[in-house]
């Protein structure tokens, strides 16, 4: 992998993990999957009990790691649940540690 | 699920998550990962440059969410990756999100 990839692949990472040890970050996916993806502005300011500043700024976080986009339509701003990015970025991370088989267990220090 | 189960649930995501947002102990699991899945104290001393009270602070963050175990042979700690807990409490939080078919967007707010 060329290193200008491996550091957008660096900074991804980075932007997920950061994004994610927020529980109220984490709550906020949990409620757009819920709601099926996508919630307006108000609809998602009326479910959290917080500032709307507060909650604004955890979503620009969500945006900013790529697992939620923004989308105006009309005076409304429409957040969507990017499921597909979450899965991608969390697998890709993952993927550098291979489960191995029962078993084989490989006791290497010693 | 028991609410008691729900609750150990939810702390052992947070604990997970919060791990996993500091850079260095994403590079700690890697580490041991590459290195076959153990390493000694001494061996990770060597490998990171930081001082080692920061280091055994950071392994003791991935030990209390269950990423890493040490065990004592003699005078020596062993510390151990344990892929198979972070596939599966990383599989688990995922699965709260269900990919869907593509083609199948829904455009749930309106």
């Amino acid at each position: 992998m060329p290193r200008s990839e491996r550091e957008t692949s660096g900074r991804q990472t980075a932007a997920l993990f950061s994004a994610l040890a927020h529980p109220l970050r984490r709550e906020i996916l949990m409620v757009l999957n819920f709601r099926g993806g996508s919630m307006s502005a108000g609809e998602i300011a009326a479910r959290f009990a917080c500032r709307w500043p507060t909650t604004t700024r955890h979503l620009r976080v969500l945006q900013q790691a790529s697992l939620v986009r923004v989308e105006k339509r009309g005076r409304r701003r429409i957040y969507q649940l990017k499921v597909s990015v979450l899965h991608q970025l969390l697998g890709q991370w993952l993927s550098w540690f291979p489960q191995k088989p029962k078993g084989s267990q490989a006791k290497r220090a010693t």
